[in-house]
């Protein structure tokens, strides 16, 4: 593709009118970048890449562009935010592979599913009484049950199950393995002591635009709802519990789990293997570090880490003190001795 | 279905005979309920929430009703445990979908496979030469492996992978993509450095009764055999690592993992995201709280916590001594000061 | 087997000649063998169970032979290491089970597919405009995606994905479940606060003899490539994000997390439940124990314990003092007191 033609396509402009003709195939990082390719500077701390780098050419914004012009070994593709230019050119250089419309003969289609225009059913998909919206994509063993609905233009990557009264809206990217409306856990202790299972009964209902990490897992509520809001974006290997509410652009890093009707309110974001205790609530734009694991409900905007975790700024002071507590308990031993002495001395005295 | 029919199912008593004649058509929480739902009051946190229920009514055991009675806008329904007896009121009235006996032309069944009656295979499940027990019910995409037994009455979600040489008990439900048999993590070093596999040529037992989670994984034994007893109950994302031995009633959050060889007597709880490491016990009724990690065998029926764990009253002073260390360093300098200065008043002294 | 014949595999020696003759059947534990199994003595710890064995024969080496000769209560059979002799002698004794090569009918293969000599795709498997090498056996369940290369005599259980642009070496054996090629988790703030895809067009290339773990995830790069060396291991449930690039020889514990763009060099092991952040370097030969979180780059060498990890001595000195912080407190009150009457006795004086 022309340099020019790119530029135009992600509204920036051209510094070196000379450079229109280049050519770009792909997008490369700095370091990775083949003379065929586009790169990008977003974040200062690559800027020593910048000389070095074999890139056509760099998106920057214009702060970056005037302020290191002399770094430059390329000509500059000028943008407001090189970040989400990147992500855009990605997109225009690298598009998604497309799939034939059409159900394979080798999938299984129950004759009442209701099939939006232009759906795609990979071979040995699996779709009941379901219905699925327009343009959207199924690949090949994924399992829709009975009663499933899926919005329009969704990717729905092998191995994806959806049980029964699962909703999920336009524009979901369910990676592969991802599981929804499994069971929630519940059990009661029965009469000789043995648990007796708690039927779950309720469904899982999921916004417009998520996506669902590979091998995550959300259980349907034992009564309701478990919700997911719309822009919602889950890692892989996260567990969601029976009846969870997260709100809308809420984040969840890998291997994180949430526990049965814990509340995430909207843009909340959770760190990598972090945790968070049943019926508590995470406040609007609330964040849990990594490997945190919350007992409590969290404030809105306030940021917790450890285990059990507390705002950051305590919990950095008691990791400093823990990690110094070798030199304090020396400090606490000659004190004794020394009050000893002094002790000793008045006793004299 | 009439009231007075519910209550006789439940073995329940109506305070109100007029009551008799209501109608209910599903199970509610009190703060979702609908004018045709029945609802209930288990755990006197949400006594708040009795007021404003829109239930047609409401299970309660007598002594609740009796001592909130002003507050039941609607009739009760007395049962010994509310509980229970709102499981039992899920099974009465959202009773689990069921599935016509029979083989799916769409399913691979091994000639050699023995079928018990009335099992229903669904499309695009794998059955190779295995013993499945009857009334048990086979999702799509399950696949199960030569030399694999499994008991009756089970329900076998879709993507579950029993491998070779697994036997499974009785009434099993196993959630969407669970793994049993895949090999334990075994290796020894080789001559030039490289991991040598361990081949790991043992198997799975599992024992009536029994609930695995979605996404779970139970690895065969490295010799022998990796045992899960009766009523065990595991969450979603569990790892049981080969040789595991789990006594019968275990119940096991999600997120957890169980190191080679470890040993979980009867009863034994863990809490989610814990760990256990290899080649330890847990005893009798022992717990393990969430997030926590034992490198040690806890004795029966204590409850650990914490990374390494240690009993939870020592672990609860050790946190709160931690989360204070800032105030106790201060304290530390201020004597540090104080005996600075009564050592130069001795001195001069 | 006779054991003459076993020996002779296993380059080993029989000490008493009247031994030959045994026949064995299969490996087992000192404690479980029945009499028509051998066993193994590799750890001085089980050094116990030798006595009451009922193995027909113990595998062992010449000087725990020598030094135990009294205890053991049947022939020995002398190998220079008995812990990989043992790895040898199931290997011969519990050959794995074979598969007749050939594509299934009820598979689905593109038909651009290039299958090599001798690979078995078993039914309802999904192989794409894919490479696969001679001699690899494919599971039912199996998503090959196109443009997917898996090399010689690799062993895919059920249920794995390789989506787009994945590459697997020579001997790979892949647990069931397990995911390679899912997108990247990357994200970036939209204008109207929405977090907006950022396009995951990079792949995951695999080296030789590499296993990989049930239901783990190693995600595509968001550009370029996630890259796992040569003779990795890698246990279930773990996630490998972005970019991540494994050198040889490293081995990952179940239940582990790395994040986006880190570096573990060769011979790097993670223990089970560990975590590692991303964009830092784990150091060749590091070792991060169980249940650990590093947020920093390890030296070469060196083992890291805890969260935030630290390195593992001083790590077990803060846990010591922690968990005597109860007492350290008391000491620190008591020396208030003290202090108190001295500074008052000073003023008096």
């Amino acid at each position: 593709m022309r340099l020019a033609e790119l530029a135009d396509k992600l509204g920036a402009t051209l510094p070196d009118p000379a450079s229109a003709d280049l050519s770009v195939a792909r997008v490369m990082t700095l370091e990775d970048a083949t003379p065929d390719s586009i790169s990008f500077i977003a974040n200062p701390k690559y800027m020593g890449q910048l000389n070095g780098t074999r890139a056509a050419a760099v998106l920057a914004d214009a702060r970056t562009f005037e302020s290191q012009r002399t770094r430059f070994p390329c000509p500059a593709v000028i943008v407001p935010n090189a970040y989400l230019a990147f992500a855009q050119a990605v997109q225009v250089l690298h598009p998604a592979p497309t799939h034939e419309p059409g159900v394979s003969g080798l999938a299984f289609v129950d004759a009442a599913a209701e099939l939006g225009h232009g759906v795609c059913i990979m071979p040995l998909a699996y779709v009941g009484r379901a219905r699925i919206g327009r343009g959207t994509v199924i690949y090949p063993h994924t399992f829709i049950d009975d009663d499933v609905e899926l919005g329009e233009d969704c990717t729905v990557y092998p191995h994806v199950v959806l049980m029964r009264g699962t909703r999920v809206g336009a524009r979901a990217i369910l990676q592969p393995g991802c599981v929804m409306g499994s069971d929630g856990f519940g059990f009661a202790p029965s009469a000789d002591g043995t648990p007796e299972k708690i039927p779950q009964v309720g469904v899982v209902h999921v916004g417009d635009d998520v996506e669902i990490g590979a091998c995550t897992t959300i259980d349907r509520a034992a009564l309701g709802v478990t919700r997911i809001g719309g822009h919602v974006k889950i890692d892989n290997h996260v567990q969601i519990a029976h009846n969870v509410q997260l709100g809308e652009n809420v984040i969840i890093s890998g291997h994180s789990a949430i526990a049965g009707s814990a509340k995430l309110e909207k843009n909340v974001m959770l760190g990598g293997c972090s945790a968070v205790v049943g019926h508590i609530t995470v406040g609007e734009g609330a964040k849990l570090a990594a490997a945190a694991q919350t007992m409590h409900s969290i404030p809105a905007g306030e940021t917790w880490s450890g285990v059990p975790a507390i705002p950051r700024g305590q919990w950095a002071r008691m990791i400093l003190h823990s990690q110094n507590l070798d030199e304090h308990v020396k400090t606490l031993r000659q004190l004794q001795k020394r009050v000893d002495e002094l002790e000793a001395r008045a006793k004299q005295g």
